[in-house]
């Protein structure tokens, strides 16, 4: 189906913020097979709301609205929607009774909230913004959240099944797969599935996002069956060159794939960061469930904290420095002792902007692993600001606890 | 003068690439004093194109169109806009003749870039995308590059002035600032500054971000002294109604605030995170030079951590469970003796989805600080998915250090 997007606020039109959520929302309905002929944002101005949601009504199968739905002054969506569609705004009982249940903050204020256009139908009662759907003259409109994680949710988990099941099948048939790496360059994938590419009815792109590169493949064919098998090919082809940099596929993330390799093989993992300053730890607590494969650790930042936390020798890490192949594997084996873990990671870099030297440049980091009575720590060089270094860091970190169990779980069989 | 913007190219509309472009001129037009009404993105698809250009010359004062104006068969900007605004393409010969002048590259394949609806001037002949004005019924249409540094170029250096002539001063003054604040939600700032927000020539607009809400304040004059004045009064009453709550401006982050205090009291910081998993030590190592006042801390997340690295007494844990007030205070005492820091911060909490109990619901978070010889934790109940309280907690555990080195540092004055 041909659908437009329109996002309301002005701290886009102002340009304070950049507008993700339309360029994510376009992503997920372009891999789901539909296309997005016109993205609009507009200020915060009923009258142009208005209009361009009508014109886009009267040209699309679908319209995508995003933004204002909020109970503060500023946020008009609603309002427009009422005034150009001529649906005035109707009380829902539902949203009204969740908000008055709220134990806390300033209630009367978000009643707002409870007023939608007239034959709107709630999306997700449960979520913090609900969301509505109204159909007008046959045309789905979404209404969804502003705020990019409460959109992404509900545009995957709602509006996408809802979106497949209105054109039911009328469409061509798509499958599509996100393959998430670690290890490699964009272009160095690039060349490797350059022949692939260059098939018919295949659609390959490359992300690089974060410390990752993501490739995405498209496959279109007239029939269900024919999709299936071009996939299914296309799919068994990647995975072999890709080989063991392929992590994981769609919403996986590295954390969620080495905590289940360390589940499996009944591992407890600690971690003891430098450079990092927790963001190792930070992603794999973003795991539901984690504390069965993570015990915690240390953030040895000063090199005092790594002598009294970590029980590095004040000799090694003044003849070495800090950031050393030694003090690396040091942390790795002082976490351990400490921890009781049966994994420890260990990192310690340089992620500027300053503290680089002609020997150790800003990006050099060693990556230090202590498993089965040994620690060993491997040198790194990243490139990119501060925050690009220790993003990069943290997921080879990660990367080297997988490939660590995995060798040692693929040796067992 | 109240302009549009229209980007054009199907790498935006299937979110491949985001529009970055558009934000980009948006700011710059907003601080030049104009206001960007809308902007659109449009694929590849010349009538829609055309429609959208339309609309928007007989709407605006002027408009901007980025992208589709190279040479390949997908670029089709020019092509749209002759037939739209019933202007046949007209040779330039002396774009022609710059093509020719280049000594490598398929000549002929860009001849297409010589072409441009009748009546276009070209804004700069001398670059590699020479950009074009046309006139359109009084409203200046200005035609850029869509590669973000080239239309960035053309946009500061030709197309703001050009603008500037155009409305002859007769546009305002702005001034701008984005206030950012943590402890409150939007509805109650929005409360607190409905008076002021009613005053004409000042915009508010709110913004979650986070665990943080965003303040932008906007104030538009005849000239520029007005401009500074009543900006001048708006700021100094928007700082005494925020009062604590506001912790910095603009681009601030919270980390940098209290790195800041810490290096002004000379203090160092030390982390005991639970929920949070070293969410709170990535923030902070985020700021450059942050080892000057942040040594580094433990990430507890097991109980048996709690115990081994913070010296938590197992009886403790055992009669008040890990997300208590006794736990959060015994952490930060724990971690303040273990690592010599002056001011120790813990958090302990119940991040979800599973974990909650009829007592300590999901969101239960207790933030510990150890500080002057004695730790004291308080309660916090935060909403949202998982990562959203995470988020809070380390947003509010900043905040924590903040407000206790702000209050002892008044006190000594």
């Amino acid at each position: 189906m041909i659908g437009e997007i329109i996002a309301v606020g002005d701290e886009l039109t102002t340009g304070r913020i950049i507008n993700t959520t339309s360029a994510f929302a376009a992503r997920q309905l372009f891999l789901a097979g539909h296309t997005v002929a016109a993205m609009h944002t507009i200020g915060d101005t009923p009258k142009l709301i208005g209009e361009v949601l009508k014109r886009a009504v009267g040209r699309a199968d679908f319209v995508l609205v995003t933004g204002g739905l909020g109970a503060t002054t500023d946020d008009l969506t609603n309002e427009a929607t009422a005034e150009a569609l001529e649906r005035p705004a109707t009380l829902h009982p539902e949203i009204l009774e969740k908000i008055h249940a709220r134990p806390w903050g300033d209630v009367r204020a978000l009643e707002k909230l409870a007023w939608l256009p007239q034959g709107a139908e709630v999306l997700n009662a449960e979520a913090r913004m609900a969301g509505h759907l109204l159909v007008h003259e046959t045309v789905p409109v979404f209404f969804l959240p502003g705020v990019p994680m409460q959109a992404e949710k509900l545009l995957t988990e709602i509006v996408l099944p809802r979106l497949n099941d209105w054109c039911g099948g009328s469409h061509s048939a798509v499958r599509t797969r996100l393959y998430r790496t670690i290890g490699l360059s964009e272009c160095e994938i690039n060349q490797w599935l350059l022949t692939l590419e260059q098939e018919a009815q295949i659609t390959i792109g490359y992300y690089p996002v974060g410390g990752e590169v993501q490739v995405s493949l498209t496959v279109a064919a007239s029939s269900e069956a024919a999709a299936d098998n071009l996939f299914n090919a296309a799919d068994q082809r990647i995975r072999l060159i890709l080989g063991e940099y392929l992590y994981g596929t769609d919403q996986e993330t590295l954390a969620q794939i080495v905590g289940q390799l360390l589940w499996e093989n009944k591992l407890l993992l600690a971690t003891a960061e430098s450079c990092t300053g927790g963001l190792i730890g930070a992603k794999i607590t973003a795991v539901p469930g984690s504390l069965a494969w993570f015990a915690g650790g240390v953030v040895a930042y000063s090199n005092q904290l790594k002598e009294k936390l970590l029980n590095v020798d004040a000799e090694l890490l003044r003849k070495h420095g800090a950031v050393s192949e030694p003090v690396a594997e040091a942390m790795a084996t002082g976490l351990a002792a400490r921890t009781g873990a049966e994994i420890a990671v260990s990192v310690t870099g340089i992620a500027g902007p300053d503290g680089g030297t002609v020997d150790k440049p800003v990006g050099t980091v060693y990556i230090g692993v202590f498993y089965q009575g040994a620690a060993r720590a491997k040198l790194h060089h990243f490139c990119g600001s501060r925050n690009e270094i220790q993003e990069m860091t943290a997921m080879m970190a990660l990367d080297t606890v997988r490939r660590v169990v995995l060798k040692t779980s693929k040796e067992r069989e």
